[in-house]
């Protein structure tokens, strides 16, 4: 433990905040030394405030439960006892969410955050590990002209679409120009959080919208394969250009695991199927090469059996932080279609924050 | 009930032929004269037969129950008690089934089919009653070909594209010409019929493959669009050209009601949003104009609200016979995109093959 | 119109409250005048309020909709727009639940309520309109002793219970004395309310516990059985005495419909499965009698058939009033055992809340 | 691998035979050298035939993969590769179910049965190796009695009974004497074996039959409980005297995992439930005195949370072989009452099934 990178999590009570705790029980390189929530839990043992809340199964941490939960607002106190944080909290008002966040980094930490409110902002990277991870080198700039020290933010994308991004990555990588994706998504109940969605609202049904989703879906990923340029105003990431997404965003009475029907056209020259099973199959990125804890041996494996992925059989590959691939064809409007699927509390949330703040500590971003 | 023409269900112990049972139970036209199943359950009571094992609410029809099944394979026997028969058996060889309904067609009765064996036989009618009503007229002549007398057949379509199809078919109707549609569709395991899905295969899962559905989805609508023509094989019907559908279709853990994401895109012309919606709400069949008793007065619903339509709530909607749409805006590949959803075993099934019978009385194909 | 009784909805937007609105809209004695709800409800129109938020299949019922919600707390001004209350809001707090109650009472409104907060009152009834419809005779003490006018208060009991008490008292009516009853209930998530529980928490799960609710099931029924007497403090409802519960009370993955598996012991002489069987099949109350709009024709329906009744298959069985129950039969410890079911937020809530006010109006207790 | 024993899985298709297949995949002990099924699947690649039909998460273990499937009637052929058999096969048929179990043996292999149908056969031990490790000694007379050299046969009880049966043994190995038990499962659907339970039955809904399910939870644990005893046609194992239990056994919407909701009395001194709790707590078994590989560290576990046990979030307790229990409570007509859950396909089958081999080995009955 002596040895263990101390971190805190922000917003430990909810559901991202308890897939942090648990994820990270036996983390070889961090340790959870703050769990911070708000004012209503601050003060109580954080095992004695979940006794009957712990949302997943077996015990809560031993030595998280015995933690005295902080004030979120307790910036103080919480940069005392830890070297970066992972944000987790839910407030709707981005414009407190953000103030909070940059309060964190304005007081020394790293903050890797899976919340929304700083996706957009141009100079904090959203980072998807085996995609951009060349985006933490905006960081810099982003410090410099927040007058911050040590502290930055750096972000991750929506769960909804990290089951299909990385095996588009992994196509353009490869040397081909994907210009139109049409995606419909069917989403677990998890992405909503918890309490999150009804159960009145979602047993026996599919609910066809879930706000925000699809725009954020549309739009998140060019940014992500965006490229870092210097503007009038400093240093920004700037959305890739000549690629529409389309998507169709629904909830499923499915617990965990993102699943999308995905459409793809390629512009110029086409791989034919064998050829792009292959490059998923071989595709490996940052966090592989860096041998990185949470990285997945196979960020993308290729299922051959007709009827997979499936969320339930699935979402657990390679320590749920593998997307899942199958069903590509050929098909009769774009050059092919897909299925992809990814675990999306723990690809899609905590473990994707966690292999970010790995990737960050493995590049000396922390300092 | 001395007036009312007495009908045969060839099938009656499986999902559809209960479906349709209860669906005739107070029909003013039919009435339930004959059930007809596999040997295994000829002879017995169909009430008895099925006691555990009825699969819908309240008790079998007192009357029904009392019926002495009849083997399927006991054509005469069948004939000589009913005036026309709805083919709901499930046979996995569709050259027996074939030869099944043409058997019935042969003995002079007309057959009303929710099977697939004869969907591609090109005079045989695949039929939407609000779409297609005058594609009845190639049964003379598939009648001469045969050399059947008083007989025929008449099949509906896959379940699979009931929700979109009527709702594009109307925008075709008011002379908008829809060059591309891609579908992912999101359907109840009441669509495989009993037993059907396995519970293991369903619960908090999605499953992204259900055989042989994506390629009905994409070809069927092409012949129920299509044109009777001559050619030199004789009258068929033949598929509409210039029309590519893409489909992606899923089973979701939902009873009833199969919900479709759709994009559609058009060739010349475009409505407006508002355009479409006013199409969709006027848009009236021949179903409407005769009042057939199973004719839902509005073919198709349109819900404003920002939610819907959603299986279990809009699965109903007059009599489970509309289909129920929403959710229309611009999109960013394809021209429109919009969420269609119809009940699969009462508009897609039974209650679509008893408003084809309707249809068919009316225009006095039953003699 | 002009002739029927105008009724009032307190908590109108809730889960109970939207049941009420359904199941009245083609009442032939009351309609919906006001709706009321929450301060941050109020002024706006009803179905404005709830666009995307309507719990039930098809529409709100149009003249509803247009009603502009009030707020609960503005008695003077529901009074004097309807003839009685059906109080279904939700209020943690019970005094003040209470206080509600009572201001509407004072006010000269009978109130009709679902709530908790009065059960335990002594002069208040707590009715099953086919057990004790006698309990309304206390009515008058009730006002009395409160110096309310025309007022009053009835309530009805905890959904759980609903299913089996039925039963036992139709065995209790034919002369025979059960004095154990071990239930262990399986509830339906609408029993919760909305959005009650959280998804996350239920599907593919089951819930061991719903606070507060074994208590309730163990103790209501004693009082619903229960005498009018007079004691020192006024007229009182004296619980049964004689009669000992024992309850385990699980929520399941099921919308509606509670389901409880019953073991009873009879002191003194026993009946036989048949005698039991038949007493069920020819039991009738008071509502029965009466005629009333929303009594089941047959309170409680017996399923022969071995796997019945099922949640999905029988809570609507004639309109969500009747109780099914099934597979009685011999048992090793106590002296028979059964399962029952009953619709909750029907026959359990906003049904039984409309049937006991038909009841309280075809007795002369509405003035 | 070449010092582990070589076994064989008869049934290895159904589901409980892949659960044994995962289970078994790097047993320190075991390992799977045949794998046996129905003719239909004879002669084929394991892989090959399942490639679209496993159950399970993640990939079939690839070793055995590549297996070819053999006849589960070639005891010869099955014979000459393994050491022992685990029969998990799914005839209806019970005499020729018992014939097959019956050819192993007497071809000389240890047979460890899930199957029913030498449950009631007096000479054949019904394990749970935390109960009565000490009915594996009616072995030798088994042997003798059906002439049979080294072979014998094991078998488990149904998984229904699982869950409470340990806790009601560890009381009475502490010295309380119970003499009622009533008892109401919550069973899941992969008790049924696959395809199993149909969704259309179980998807919002609560099947209130099992059939056969209550009288074996009714019966078996008195054998398991019993002593082994020399009657007039040798010995056998006599059936517990002075235990009455009684159950009602339902099928709920969970994946896994048997919940039981359990009454209990005693005869004679009555602990308190802190006792209780603490006997729980602190018993082990022989499997947890022997070290056994499945063996779990604690067979009983206790749960102070008031929502716990849950199916979701703790049937896998360590490897899913502990028994979680909760909610214990004093009762109104019994003495105590309380909730447990064991995880049905592996505690309550194959898991089981290869603990009580790892027993048998270990105290030198496989020979």
């Amino acid at each position: 433990m002596a040895n263990k990178i101390p971190v805190g999590i922000l917003g430990a009570t909810g559901m991202v905040g308890q897939q942090y705790i648990r994820l990270l029980e036996d983390h070889p390189w961090f340790q959870v030394a703050v769990v911070a929530a708000s004012p209503r839990s601050a003060g109580k043992k954080y095992g004695h405030t979940l006794k009957n809340g712990w949302l997943y199964d077996g015990l809560i941490p031993d030595r998280v439960g015995k933690l005295t939960v902080r004030d979120v607002g307790d910036v103080a106190g919480v940069v005392e006892e830890c070297a970066l944080v992972f944000s987790a909290f839910s407030i709707p008002d981005k414009d407190e969410s953000r103030a909070i966040e940059n309060s964190y980094a304005a007081a020394g930490l790293p903050v890797f955050s899976t919340g929304s409110s700083h996706r957009g902002t141009e100079n904090v990277p959203m980072l998807i590990a085996e995609i951009n991870p060349h985006h933490l080198e905006i960081i810099p700039a982003q410090q410099k002209k927040n007058g911050w020290g040590k502290g930055f933010v750096v972000v991750k994308p929506n769960c909804s679409l990290q089951s299909y991004l990385t095996p588009l990555h992994a196509l353009m990588e490869a040397g081909y120009t994907i210009d139109a994706v049409a995606v419909t998504t069917m989403q677990a109940i998890s992405g909503a959080g918890y309490p999150g969605v009804a159960s009145w609202d979602i047993i026996d049904n599919v609910l066809p919208l879930i706000p925000g989703e699809e725009e954020k879906t549309e739009r998140e990923p060019l940014k992500i394969l965006g490229a870092i340029s210097k503007g009038s105003a400093g240093w920004r990431i700037v959305p890739k250009k000549g690629l529409t997404i389309s998507a169709h965003c629904n909830r499923v009475p499915v617990s965990d695991g993102h699943l999308a029907c995905v459409n793809i056209s390629f512009k110029g020259k086409k791989p034919s199927a064998k050829e792009i099973i292959n490059i998923w199959k071989k595709f490996r990125g940052e966090p592989q090469r860096l041998k990185l804890p949470f990285a997945p041996k196979q960020p993308i494996i290729y299922r051959y059996e007709a009827n997979r992925p499936q969320p339930k059989l699935d979402r657990d590959s390679d320590k749920a932080m593998s997307v899942s691939v199958g069903r590509l064809r050929e098909d009769t409007i774009f050059d092919f279609k897909f299925v992809a699927l990814s675990h999306n509390t723990v690809r899609g949330a905590a473990g994707g924050g966690i292999l970010n703040a790995e990737l960050a500590y493995k590049k000396g971003f922390l300092k």
